[in-house]
């Protein structure tokens, strides 16, 4: 196997949320040159109601200029726990919060090009009592919240209506009995 | 719900292999300003020996800096059909060749910040005779190929031996019996 040794790496540009890098690479003798992307970590969420009910986002992205389904997710602040991220999000952004929660999954979600670190958790949810929501007020108009059941879940999989990868990761790990919150 | 419309593009770095872009957005009158990764599409393929064994390859990534297991996957050229994609790059990183391949979903990778859009194949797959190999010279030192049950997968992920999105969602499609190509 190459010996890989990473000899410099200059910053091509700061976009804030994520930043560009070209890395020169000893490559067991021979350079060569990547280019990068350094992202945050982040965290999704499979959040399921008391009835059952998978909470889905619809949400305008503007990468791919469309409104997408989504499940919660968000980026992890510095030195945050991804626990305490994700429960954030979920309460930030639904008015749910977790009753049970369970980390089922982490993974780089494009190594290729970027290393964005991302933790998957499923959890059991029960609504927030008014008076104690946090709701952001931006979400209003950017966010809609859908509550959908597993088997409609995968039907909009099957139909592209999700085409979202941490979602379908999450939804299929449930169907497939293997998230740890299946009846 | 809020109404998108994109105002403005400018390119801010041209890494070859994805762009950087800041795009103005006007959100229902207010105006916002997003940091976007422009990719091309991708391709990935769970693919499952005739004696029921799945093809993991061992390589270095450079944004990460580490060895990481992950299916074959590869970069769509402009134009190119994504099934023909995937054949080329199992073809070439592998030595393996499909006997049948559905497409078991499609997703975004990474839609916060990035418009890549993966192609997620399963396939059964047979070795390509000697001879009529056409591997690249460059495999052999970055690219290990394994073979391993799914069992075996199963367990690798969940000991986070395996921790590569594109991997964990294929594997566990087939683990579901929602691939189309278990037993």
């Amino acid at each position: 196997m190459a010996k890989n040794t990473i000899i410099s790496e200059k910053q091509v540009a700061d976009m804030r949320v994520f930043t560009v890098s070209e890395v020169e690479l000893d490559k067991s003798g021979r350079r060569v040159h990547h280019s990068i992307i350094r992202f945050c970590g982040t965290a999704s969420i499979l959040a399921i109601t008391k009835e059952g009910k998978i909470l889905l986002e619809k949400q305008y992205r503007t990468p791919i200029d469309r409104w997408i389904y989504e499940i919660p997710a968000g980026k992890i602040d510095k030195g945050e726990d991804p626990t305490h991220c994700i429960i954030r999000e979920l309460e930030e952004e639904t008015g749910y919060r977790p009753i049970k929660i369970k980390k089922t999954f982490e993974a780089y979600t494009s190594c290729g090009c970027s290393d964005e670190y991302m933790h998957y958790f499923t959890a059991l949810v029960e609504k927030i009592p008014e008076g104690e929501r946090k709701l952001f007020p931006e979400i209003d108009e950017d966010l809609e919240i859908l509550e959908v059941t597993p088997e409609e879940a995968w039907k909009m999989i099957e139909e592209k209506q999700i085409v979202d990868a941490k979602s379908i990761m999450l939804i299929t790990a449930f169907k497939a009995g293997l998230a740890g919150f299946e009846k």
